[in-house]
């Protein structure tokens, strides 16, 4: 039997104030072609649907259009499990009244884990659900003292190994963080000083378990113990990261294959280096200049709207450093004698900027004076 | 066929700040029972399911808990409209996916307005779920140039009307305002001005028309074109109204029968007059004193900690009006002359609640004579 294994969704986010519903419905629509073009029987999205406990309602809207295409016009069975930035209750509401048709979610943790069975002329497995939970909530659900993120696991997948699975392969679908997991600068700490992390190990005897959380497409201990990471990069520190959802196929004697089914984002996220006036020619010929950018100018020169200058060229520049400058002024705080140079020099750029012009010798000499002038006043008071 | 029909839950909402959860959850689970007792085939909330367009988590929870109870264990139909609490996208969420286990929740107004067909030994009858929607929206959704609540409403019973139901008996749901209505303090306007109201007589060719918005129960034109009233007293101005479902029976010449199925409150909600000293000793005798209460004091005497003295008797006192003190410092406000005394009577009784005694001549005049220094003082600075 066939599967899609994706997470991570965060629907309804952010990049730097930039909305990304646009960007989100592109690949999940490819994520919706994909299964019908792999006839998965499942589609099993691992926590973090929506960014936010509250998610805006057209995110509400647009996650509601793509499970209409997967569960009913496709007819894909369909296992969501609530991510730690998912709001439990909202997003489990009616769940029980959705089974029938197909789509399976789960919101808060009960002390009932019922496994969901996906049969296909292909093989049957169970999977098993486990929202995200704090040790305080496996604790109190399930009247018992485990104290860490991986004593609440444990608890949890007890249950999935007494399970008696009738000898059917089981699917572990479980939204943590794995000891040893590569971080990046998208993912909310799930504790503080490295109490969430994992022992891998806890799920070496399922056939598959499918992770959430990790937003870098990732196994740990073992090749099916797996993170399909996000759908998008939600950080400039992903640049680098393929985003992918995974395609695993299960066997009738539990062993799982696995490939990664690559996703196209419809505007990239990645950093470019360098001068504006450089950049400013590359961006012309650039196709992928409509991407999401993080912009580092290493001119040493002040520059007047360089935001402005590059959004004429990169529209979707989202983020400005000035490389260069800092490392200028980090030398102008030790040399102090400098700061009136400085002054002079940035009104020089100006200047030069809004007039087209290098200032003249004599322009020079009176705007010495001036500051001179400003100075002297300064002292004065 | 049989059915009940209730609206304006308003679930999550609160009165003076106090939680109505749990009285929620004891009406609710009262329509529950009737509708088991009853035998209905189906169960129609008419709008503002919820209070506010974002409910809170613990409503979501309830309403879940509800809907289990009545779909799923019950197996009756369930149709939920969104009214102008609710927030359309959110409560209309994977609602394609439910319909097969009976609960048919319509959020956004969509141009086609699909029927819900009840089957049951009895008979059956079409269901036609209109949610409450601007004019601004029907303009957009049907393309029309519908002005007003009533020409928008036209435009929506137009479709119903034009639909072939084959001979079935039809039933509109909606939530609006019809012409001459009766309000209460507890409903949120949906216009300003009267440009709200709708002719009943729209209405008049449908089986039963079951509205949501009008917080009492009452009908409009005929007997069938009827608001069930919301399940709680939501404001005081409804002390005197008995809440309500309505029992719909309609027969196969589709004629309906009503019969109004009384809710009892866990705690009533009511206005209570007199004395404070007499208030106190009937409370102690008062059955319902855990009521939620506006308590109006008739004492012309200030009272040191009225609400706390209330509070030991009656706990869910909400709101307190000092009708006796109002109309004395009315009579203050007139005569300046008597500012001085009002102090020192003010103080007279202070001293008398807190010593258990009145003050003696002495001390009277002892704080007649700090009373002058202070004025003095005042006039000095």
């Amino acid at each position: 039997m066939k599967f899609i294994h994706t997470s991570d969704w965060h629907i309804g986010r952010q990049l730097h104030n930039q909305s990304l519903l646009d960007d989100q419905r592109h690949v999940l629509s490819q994520i919706v072609a994909l299964a019908k073009t792999h006839e998965v029987d499942a589609l099993v999205v691992a926590g973090d649907i929506y960014d936010r406990s509250v998610p805006p309602a057209n995110a509400v809207a647009l996650l509601d259009e793509i499970l209409n295409q997967v569960v009913n016009e496709l007819g894909i069975k369909t296992i969501l499990i609530a991510g730690n930035h998912d709001g439990h209750e909202r997003l489990g509401f009616a769940s029980r009244q959705m089974q029938e048709s197909g789509l399976h979610i789960t919101g808060p943790l009960t002390a009932k884990i019922s496994p969901i069975k996906i049969n296909s002329p292909s093989g049957e497995a169970l999977f098993y659900p486990l929202p995200y939970a704090e040790p305080a909530t496996v604790r109190t659900v399930f009247d018992c003292d485990a104290a860490s993120h991986e004593a609440a696991m444990a608890t949890l997948l007890a249950q999935v190994s007494d399970d008696d699975s009738q000898g059917l392969p089981k699917v572990v679908v479980s939204h943590c963080f794995l000891d040893g997991g590569s971080e990046s600068d998208s993912e909310r700490p799930l504790s503080i000083g490295g109490a969430d992390k994992i022992s891998p190990s806890l799920f070496n005897d399922f056939s598959y378990t499918a992770l959430g959380h990790l937003h870098g497409p990732q196994y740990k201990g073992a090749e099916h113990i797996r993170y399909s990471g996000s759908i998008l990069k939600y950080s400039f520190s992903e640049q680098h990261q393929n985003k992918s959802v995974t395609l695993v196929d299960i066997d009738a004697a539990g062993k799982a294959s696995i490939e990664l089914l690559p996703l196209t984002p419809l505007r990239d996220v990645r950093i470019i280096e360098g001068e504006l006036s450089k950049l400013l020619a590359d961006g012309i010929k650039d196709p992928h200049r409509e991407d999401y950018l993080m912009v580092r100018l290493s001119d040493k020169n002040a520059i007047l709207d360089a935001m402005g200058k590059l959004r004429t060229v990169y529209p979707n520049v989202l983020h400005l450093e000035r490389t260069g400058l800092m490392a200028q002024s980090e030398q102008l705080a030790i040399r102090a004698d400098h700061i009136k140079k400085g002054e002079l020099e940035m009104f020089s750029d100006f200047f030069s900027q809004v007039a087209g012009d290098a200032m003249t010798d004599e322009q020079q000499a009176l705007m010495v004076d001036i500051l001179d002038t400003l100075h002297k006043s300064e002292d004065n008071q």
